[in-house]
């Protein structure tokens, strides 16, 4: 009976019909007792559209007008949605993300939410109001100009809003039932997992998982909000994410939660670097001072013969020419030989708090990789996961491999449980 | 060099070129030297495809959301206007209503505007930016909820905010070239107006003439804001609306304005009301109580023997339903025999200061219809206004008539200047 943040992606109301969907699933939360908070996204393509309409009149639009721009894309998804529910005889209020308090610095097209004051929101559903939120959007703290949080900015706003409203749950409401061991579409036999732990979704996320974004995971870890993410489409119970499983969520845990893949992602590798101190150091500056993130950094053993060595890393293809200009122009000082950019990996990744415990994980997921003529260009591991670089056309491929490996698939009755062979 | 306000309507900002245009306009008005605040409206048919979003999620949208839903129309396309005079190499800052400190009442949907503390406006010109503000939108003093202005509030927004940051002058552009003698659609010889009173302007958008609202004009008049309307698709001279003509504006003054029809409007007659005093009262009250806005009035002369009168209006042909079902709800206590409506009617109308001092004006009207053998229904005056209720299907006619009878025809000579015949 407590309080229930709902959160509804584009695709969920991209039209009048999926509005009116979405504004039953939300009665039916309120009939439930719950008072509810619901974010939503803009309609289905409409952000896309603004973007290229704004790239009709201005190659390279202001920060703050783009900002304004976008934002008009949940008003209207708000309005119409709290329409539709006072339609079914229930009242509502939709407010801006000003208007929810949801305050943010000043960084332009992906601002950082600092604070959240929802006393509005509060009071609305004190009142007896079901009270609709754009996502996305906030309003910059020093100036007041209104900003918007980028890529997941919408889960991000209902995470935030749970935390600060001290909400029992956050339901992420999107067009697939949950999480699932692996992406779907490349893994028929892939399944949708019931309890995922915070720092293995991190993970996942961190690894090409598309569900949930990093940062909004991130954020309910942080405040310990529990996210349940499901379809608006059916109503099966989805994906939980907390801090610790719950009844028989217990059940299920296994000690690998899933297989991620990335093809976004391109590698660079610096050719015939001075084994020495301070060359990497040197390296990573100029990349980050060109305002690149970059994911995986391997350095081979240097070749004692040469005294140089070769350093890897990647990052997002949309990303590479700055890094590879950066580069060329710091060639002299950092005095390497050449560069090598591809833009043909891709990257798998096992996730799984059990593999800690669990020295087999590591020795299993080469076998399957192997098993299945996989070559592998890079490793990176962390303590939960560990990830590989493989040519981009065989990366389906491995992905089944590791995922039938580790019995997740759908049909395997030998999913690797906690106290398992640990093979 | 003093500020400057320009607003742009719809059609004005209709599509990427038409943004781009209005923004070299923009630009060019900051080059020579002025200060410039623009108002704009949401471009093309925005609004209503956003009204017919609504229709399909609700029969009957809250006013609350409907307003949200609506404002995000002039949110588009004021950002997508600061990017484009951003892209021509000028600063540019987009302004919601709220933020441009536009306070109104908590009515929705025609919310009047109570205060305006532009502030924030004043800052961003004082820095040497060009400010663009939401057109037609506002904030209410007591909720802090977003509303609208209704009809033509655009143009109101426009002349308020010139008002208050004490403007030069309000330009307000338009797909048309200014206000004319007559609907140029009915007379092709209507001649643009170069300048025109307060007083003329108010009688003739409140008789049909759709280029300035009467609420607009009302607001300029109260804070003596001259009023510039022009086309934004030419660079000519528009029409000027002020307390007095200024330069070679007075040479053309004439005794007539122009002439105004209006064919929106029904026509209800109560027939047979007892001649005493009291019924005319308890008749426009009902009227009142149902908040039916009603134009002109006329009693015709009591029938001696009968000791019964009728009473006729004129009506917004939406409102036609709403007042006959009130009426018939009185029918008892008001005791008049029963009611007719015609909505086939139209009204032309004579708007000219000069006429008050030229008795043969009225004569001159009435024989011009006369000789165009259109029949007259209800005749109406204010000391600067005739009108006349005539069969809707004569009104092109008769307007055509009345122009040529006070030599408005651009191949004219004739035109009545002041201290002319007053034939």
């Amino acid at each position: 009976m407590g309080l229930v943040v709902q959160k509804y992606g584009g695709s969920s109301v991209a039209d009048a019909e999926g509005i009116k969907r979405v504004a039953k699933r939300i009665v039916d939360a309120k009939k439930n007792g719950h008072q509810v908070v619901v974010v939503v996204s803009a309609m289905g393509d409409t952000t896309d559209e603004l973007i290229d309409l704004a790239g009709e009149v201005s190659p390279i639009p202001s920060g703050r007008e783009f900002d304004m721009l976008l934002t008009a894309g949940e008003r209207i998804s708000m309005a119409l949605l709290a329409m539709a529910i006072k339609n079914l005889g229930h009242e509502a209020q939709s407010f801006t993300g000003s208007q929810a308090g949801v305050i943010t610095d000043s960084v332009h097209n992906k601002a950082r939410i600092i604070d959240v004051t929802p006393g509005r929101i509060r009071t609305s559903v004190d009142e007896g109001n079901i009270a609709i939120v754009a996502g996305f959007q906030g309003v910059s703290q020093d100036k007041k100009d209104i900003t918007t949080l980028g890529r997941g900015g919408s889960d991000t706003t209902a995470v935030a809003l749970a935390a600060a409203l001290d909400a029992d749950v956050c339901e992420i409401y999107t067009d697939v039932d949950g999480v699932f061991t692996a992406d779907p579409r490349v893994v028929k036999k892939a399944r949708k997992i019931d309890w995922i732990s915070f720092e293995d979704m991190l993970e996942l996320a961190a690894s090409g998982s598309k569900v949930l974004l990093h940062r909004c995971v991130e954020y309910a870890r942080r405040y310990n909000i529990p996210i349940h993410v499901r379809s608006s489409f059916s109503g099966l119970q989805g994906t939980w994410v907390s801090n610790e499983p719950q009844g028989d969520q217990k059940m299920e845990q296994a000690i690998i939660s899933g297989v991620a893949h990335d093809t976004s992602e391109a590698k660079v590798t610096v050719v015939g670097v001075p084994d020495k101190p301070g060359e990497a150091a040197a390296i990573f500056r100029t990349i980050a001072d060109a305002e690149v993130n970059i994911d995986m950094v391997v350095q081979n053993v240097s070749a004692a013969s040469t005294g140089l060595t070769d350093i890897s890393f990647t990052l997002p293809k949309a990303e590479g020419r700055k890094a590879i200009d950066a580069l060329e122009r710091a060639k002299g000082p950092i005095g390497f030989d050449s560069l090598r950019y591809d833009d043909q990996i891709g990257k798998i990744s096992l996730v799984g708090a059990g593999m800690k415990t669990n020295p087999g994980v590591t020795a299993t997921f080469f076998e399957a990789l192997s098993n299945a003529a996989v070559n592998i260009e890079l490793i990176s591991t962390s303590e939960i996961r560990i990830s590989v670089v493989t040519r981009a056309d065989v990366v389906n491929d491995a992905v089944r491999a590791v995922h039938t490996a580790f019995g997740l698939d759908s049909d395997s009755d030998e999913a690797v449980v906690y106290g398992g062979t640990g093979r």
